[in-house]
C-alpha cells in the first residue's frame, strides 16, 4: 500500500491519486457480446442452449429451473446457513418497506391539484452470477426491494450449475421464475425476450465484463431494457483517526481487497501511528485468508492518505465518492451532516462492510467508480417508477387560464393557447346562457 | 388520421400500430457528435467560440452572460408576462417541494440502525435549447427543482442569440451562471469541463438530435456526466369516452401535433361518434395555428383506436406507455388505479395538457417512447441521490455476527468473515477481563 502525505501533493497529483484505473472495454469485447446479442435476437431459445453449451460447457434440457429441482435444493442447504438467510432477510426487508414513498397530493394553487404517483415497474430481470462462490446474497438485494414495490414479473437469470443456495434464497423470496442462464445471453434474453424468455422491462445485477458490456449494450438499444446502474470494480475508503483499531481498520480493508485484483481500497487518516499498525495487521491477516493472492493484488494499487485534520479527511472522501465508506472515529455520527457522495456509509468500530454486505438491512448493490456522485445506493425507488398527476375544476382551469395562454403565446404555441382559449370560450358561453333563457 | 377498430386487429397488427418509428441515429451524426465532444475535450473555450461562429454564426466576446445583460433582459420582458412566468414558477415551486423526501432512520433489529439520507447533487448543467420560440417554461422545470434540491452549483447553457424570457426566467430562479453556448458543444462543455465552464456531475433538459446524441455519448463517458432521460418525440394520448368535448379532446391532439412533424398523438376512445366530430373540429380548429403545416404532418402518422370499452383502452395506453396522458371521460378519477405506465396524467375535461405543459406545477419533462415503463417524471429525486447508512451498538454487532459470519463462509469471504470474527474475539476478550482482574 502506498503512503501519501495529502498535504505534500500538488493539485495534479491529488486527482491522479484519487483517480480510477481507466476502464477499458476492448474492442473485442464489444463485438463479441454484439454478436452474442444478435444471435439470442435472431435464434431465441436455441441461441442460449448453444451459448450455454459454449460457454458452461453444459447440455441443457430446459431453461427454466422445474419447482422439483427448487425443492430439491432448498433440502440440501444447511439449517444453520438457512436460519442466517433468513435472519438477513427479515432486515433487509424491514429497511426497504421504510422506504416506501408516501403519496403526495398537493393544491398548488386553489382548484389545481398535483399528485405524484408511485408505481412498480412491471416487469423486472434479476442477475445473479455464476463461478465458485454463489452470491445467494443478492438475490435478496434485488429480490426484496423488487417484491416489496409490487414488480407483477420478476425472473432471475444464473448460469449453470445453480448453487443450492441460490435457489433457496430465491424461493425464500417468492421468485418463481428462475433460468437457467448466464452472461451476456441471459442479460440479452432478458432484453429481447425469447420463446421462452418473456422480455422484461429494467434489468438488475451484477456480473463480469460481458455481463456488464451485454447490459451497457442493451440499456442503448431503442427496444432493449433499462439497467439499474453503470457498474466498475468494488471500493471501500476507511476514513480513521487514531482512536480507531487498526485490526478493524486492516480486516475492512482486506475484505474489500479480497473481492478482486481490480477492488479499489483507500484508507484516509490524520493517524501515522495508525498507518503503522494497520499495515502490520494487514499482514498478519492476510495470512489467514483463502484469497490472499487475490487481496495483495488489490492492495498492491490501493492507497493511504495522511491528512491534517479530519475535515481533511472528508473532503478527500467526498471528491473520491467511494462506493462503501467505513468511518472509524471518535463519535462517528458527528461526522454524518459532513459525509457526501458516498453509496453506503457504516459508521462506528462495529458496523464493518460486511454487516451491510449481508444482513444489516441495506442493500449492497451501490454506485461505484465515482457514480455515487449522482446515483444511489439500490432501493425501493429504483423498482418503482413516479408517474404525476393534474386535476383542475373549472374554476381552478380559468383561475390559470390567462397564466398559460401567456406564457403559450410568448412561446409561440399556439394550439397550446387554443386548448386553452377554446374551453375558456365554451364556459363563458354555458355561463351566460342560462341569463339569456 | 388513421382510424383502427381495436377489435378487428391481430396481434402482430397491434403491436405494430401502437410501435413508435424507429429512431435512427445516423452514423454521420454520431460521428459529427464525437467529433465536436473531442474538439471541446482539446480546446476547451477555444472550441466554444469556433463551434459557435460555425453553427450559430454569432462571433461571442465572453461565453458567461454577464449580469449587465441579465439585468437588460429582465426590463424588456412584458409586465404581464412576468407576472405569468411568475405564477407558474409558484405553482412549480409548491408542487417540487412537496416532493422532499422524508429521512429514512429504522432500527431493523435492536442495535442495529439503518438510515436513507437524500443529499442534493451538487453540480448540475441545465441546457436550454434555442430557436424560434424561446423556452423559458423549460427553465422553470429545471431550474424550480435544482434549487429547491439544493445542488451548489448550477449552470445554464442555452445559444445565442438569448432570448430576453430565458433570462428573465434563469434569474428569477437565482441560477447565476449562464453560458451562451448550445448544441452539442454545451453539452460536451458542461460534461468535460473547459477553462471557463466548470465540469458539472449530471446535464438536465431537452435538445435536438445533436444535443440528444451527445448527451447519450457524454452519459457513455468514464469521466463524463449521467444525464437525466433518454429522449425522443414528445407524444400524447387522449384517452376519450362519449361525454368527452370532442373540441377540446381536438385542441389536447393539436397542442402535441404542434410541437413538431415526428409528434405522435393518439386517440383512444369507446365512441365512434366521437371521433367523427373529432376529425371535423381537428379539420376547423388547424386553420386558426401558425404551425398548422408541423401539425399536419404530425396528424398524418397519428391513429385513433377504436376500442370495445374503457377496460380495453386503458390497456392500450398502458401498452403504448405515453409521456402525456390525457383523460376525458366521465368520472376521470375513477381510472387512475388503473392507469399506468404514463409520464403525467391530466384528468378531466379543465386539465388540458398545456396546463401541465406551463402551469399546474407538474413537471413537463417527462419521459417519451416508453420509457414511461421504467423512468419517472422529472422530479426532486432526478437532482438528488440517496446514501444509506449504518451503525451497530455493539450489542447490535453481536447479535448479527453469527448471521454474517455464516453466510461469508457460503460465499467464501474469508475477509468479510474475518471483519467481524476479530471484533468478536476482541469483545469477548474485552468483556473477560474485568473478571480475570
Amino acid at each position: 500500500m502506498q503512503t501519501l502525505i495529502w498535504n505534500n501533493l500538488t493539485e495534479v497529483e491529488k486527482q491522479q491519486a484519487l483517480a480510477r484505473p481507466t476502464i477499458s472495454t476492448s474492442d473485442e469485447l464489444k463485438s463479441a457480446v454484439q454478436n452474442i446479442i444478435d444471435f439470442v435476437r435472431l435464434q431465441g431459445d436455441q441461441a442460449l442452449f448453444e451459448l450455454t453449451e459454449r460457454f458452461d460447457k453444459i447440455m441443457l434440457d430446459s431453461l427454466e429451473v422445474t419447482p422439483q429441482q427448487i425443492a430439491n435444493a432448498c433440502e440440501l442447504v444447511p439449517e444453520d446457513l438457512k436460519l442466517a438467510i433468513q435472519n438477513a432477510k427479515r432486515n433487509i426487508q424491514v429497511f426497504h418497506e421504510a422506504q416506501k414513498l408516501p403519496i403526495i397530493d398537493v393544491e398548488t394553487q386553489q382548484g389545481v391539484r398535483c399528485e405524484v404517483l408511485t408505481r412498480p415497474i412491471n416487469q423486472v430481470g434479476l442477475y445473479i452470477p455464476g463461478g465458485s462462490a454463489p452470491l445467494f446474497s443478492t438475490v435478496l438485494m434485488l429480490a426484496v426491494p423488487a417484491k416489496i414495490a409490487g414488480c407483477k414479473k420478476i425472473v432471475l437469470c444464473t448460469p449453470p450449475p445453480i448453487a443450492n443456495e441460490i435457489l433457496y434464497t430465491a424461493n425464500l423470496c417468492g421468485i418463481e421464475t428462475i433460468y437457467c442462464v448466464g452472461g451476456a445471453q441471459a442479460i440479452a434474453a432478458m432484453a429481447l425476450g425469447t420463446e421462452t424468455i418473456d422480455k422484461v422491462d429494467k434489468i438488475f445485477g451484477p456480473g463480469n465484463a460481458f455481463v456488464t458490456e451485454a447490459k451497457r449494450q442493451v440499456s442503448q438499444l431503442a427496444n432493449g431494457a433499462t439497467i439499474d446502474m453503470p457498474a466498475g470494480p468494488s471500493e471501500v475508503l476507511v476514513l480513521a483517526d487514531e482512536f480507531a483499531d487498526a485490526d478493524f481498520v486492516a480486516s475492512d480493508l482486506l475484505s474489500q481487497a479480497e473481492h478482486g485484483a481490480d477492488s479499489q481500497v483507500i484508507l484516509v487518516t490524520t493517524s501515522e501511528n495508525l498507518v503503522k499498525q494497520v499495515l502490520q495487521s494487514v499482514e498478519k491477516q492476510l495470512a489467514q485468508l483463502a484469497r490472499a493472492e487475490t487481496a495483495r493484488q488489490a492492495l498492491s494499487h490501493s492507497r493511504i492518505f495522511i491528512a491534517e485534520n479530519l475535515q481533511q479527511c472528508i473532503e478527500i472522501s467526498n471528491q473520491y465518492a467511494p462506493e462503501h465508506l467505513v468511518v472509524q472515529v471518535e463519535n462517528a455520527r458527528d461526522l454524518l451532516p459532513l459525509l457526501d457522495n458516498a453509496g453506503s456509509i457504516f459508521l462506528g468500530d462495529y458496523s464493518p462492510e460486511s454487516m451491510g454486505d449481508y444482513a444489516s438491512g441495506t442493500n449492497h448493490v451501490l454506485p461505484t467508480y465515482s457514480y455515487s456522485k449522482t446515483y444511489s445506493s439500490l432501493g425501493l425507488a429504483d423498482f418503482s417508477k413516479r408517474m404525476t398527476v393534474q386535476e383542475l375544476t373549472p374554476q381552478g382551469f380559468m383561475d390559470l387560464a390567462k397564466t398559460v395562454e401567456r406564457m403559450a403565446t410568448a412561446e409561440q404555441l399556439d394550439a397550446h393557447k387554443q386548448a386553452v382559449s377554446i374551453r375558456l370560450a365554451k364556459m363563458t358561453k354555458q355561463a351566460i346562457q342560462p341569463i339569456a333563457k
